[in-house]
């Protein structure tokens, strides 16, 4: 399958950085700057870049250096235990999708948190999720912003994600049905499941994003540990393979969070490594 | 559904405590008077606590003590590189299976393992686990010992079990159909999984065994710093209350990995906390 497939080093204009993989270690108009010097066609900036800044001027910036904001980063968890707070969240992301919109983002990255301060209700933030997205849906419309749902590891169930398969992305996007709704598929989030072949068929032109990574042994911290592709156990042509048959022929976005080893490197040696392993692990 | 439930703190003959659960800080002989003197029905000995010892005088202290061995924890790892490190794992599970005969054990743990050095292929680690519980089977038969199944967290997918989803040890279960194969519920695993209830309707009269624990917030250490019940964000009742509709009766086993909080603490003080929170929170 690998040798059918695009050869990602050849091909950069496919590849996008999600500037975490940097470590927030220089400010966003210098990243702006390596990632294109390093060759890659896309750019997936985070709201702490971006957000009290002027953000026409980045928008420019990413332009002239000819990139493409194939993702912006993330929603405000919505699970909540007031209806004020739940409202406040939901709020909060309809100002975050029109910064996206500013930005020219294709793509709202969905991290949709879970239990609040308190509750052991997981299904109740289940339907907050579903609620808030449909919310958020009318204003992704009115700037052209698609929406991402991003399944998360089960590790992360507590806190970061009440969302973590794969299907049950899938069931959110077939209960609302709208074309600006779909599916964020990361490798590190979604490699251990036995059903991924089902579902990524299933999510077909719904899959919006895919991201990179590898899933270390030992894994010393689950949230900052991940590994470059090719550093650990992640059969990630075979995921691509899986992706790339169901049509998806979006970005492959990088994302590493790393903070004890390429977050200490240089932005152009951590580029330059992407690039090399996007080529021979990818 | 909490009022209806048997009240665990006063039908302690229900439950049943994991040794590891009290850090292995005494001789099994001394565990199992601690146990039977709190009051407790049932004891789940570990392997290392056993093996090399004289299991014949061990089970008949557990009988004299008036516990019940409702699991034997647990099985080596199954996927092995090659055919003879597969064959190796196999015969080690054999001789366990007749230590948990010896023992008085009802069943025994099967925690699958995943993927052998150097691989990626979790099909084939899947595989080689339902190949080696089928051929497992004849010799519980023999011994007169259930297997159990225990699927347990993502998080532990690249080394510990391939196996995660109750609904992947169920198809397991249903591929092989023989009642002496059925599974390990246990909290820390499954409390996330969106599709608990139907899969835990599904299981009916295979569910062999149930364990309590609880998830921190924040959880420092995901192997070692489990919660004792009521501590986490787990709805241990709710759970429970599944587990007894799907007409599960059997014991209610505690197992906490706990390294930094209750194995530093002394025996009978476990016992007395497990006590009040199987009463309170479970």
């Amino acid at each position: 399958m690998v040798a059918e497939m695009r050869k990602l080093g050849e091909h950069l204009e496919l590849c996008s950085i999600n500037t975490a993989t940097l470590g927030f270690q220089a400010p966003i108009e210098t990243v702006i700057d390596e990632i294109a010097r390093a060759g890659f066609g896309g750019i997936a900036p985070w709201r702490r870049e971006i957000e009290g800044g002027s953000i026409e001027a980045i928008a420019t910036r990413i332009r002239d250096a000819g990139l493409k904001v194939n993702a912006y980063c993330r929603s405000t968890y919505l699970p909540a235990n007031s209806r004020p707070a739940f409202d406040k969240n939901v709020a909060d992301n309809i100002s975050a999708l029109t910064d996206a919109s500013v930005l020219g983002a294709e793509t709202f990255t969905m991290v949709v948190g879970s239990l609040p301060e308190g509750s052991k209700d997981l299904a109740l933030a289940r339907a907050q999720v579903a609620d808030a997205t449909a919310q958020l849906l009318k204003h992704a419309h009115k700037v052209g912003v698609k929406l991402s749902l991003e399944p998360l590891h089960p590790v992360y169930a507590a806190d970061r994600s009440c969302i973590t398969l794969l299907s049950e992305a899938l069931d959110i996007c077939d209960s609302i049905n709208d074309p600006m709704l779909g599916v964020c598929i990361d490798a590190y989030h979604v490699w251990w499941d036995p059903n991924l072949l089902r579902d990524i068929a299933r999510a077909k032109d719904r899959i919006f994003n895919f991201h990179v990574s590898d899933w270390l042994m030992p894994t010393r911290d689950v949230l900052n540990d991940r590994g470059m592709m090719g550093d650990g156990i992640i059969d990630l042509p075979g995921l691509r393979g899986m992706i790339e048959a169901a049509s998806y022929n979006g970005f492959i976005e990088t994302e590493i969070f790393s903070a004890e080893n390429w977050w200490k490197r240089p932005i152009a040696e951590i580029l330059g490594v992407v690039k090399e392993r996007l080529s021979r692990s990818t």
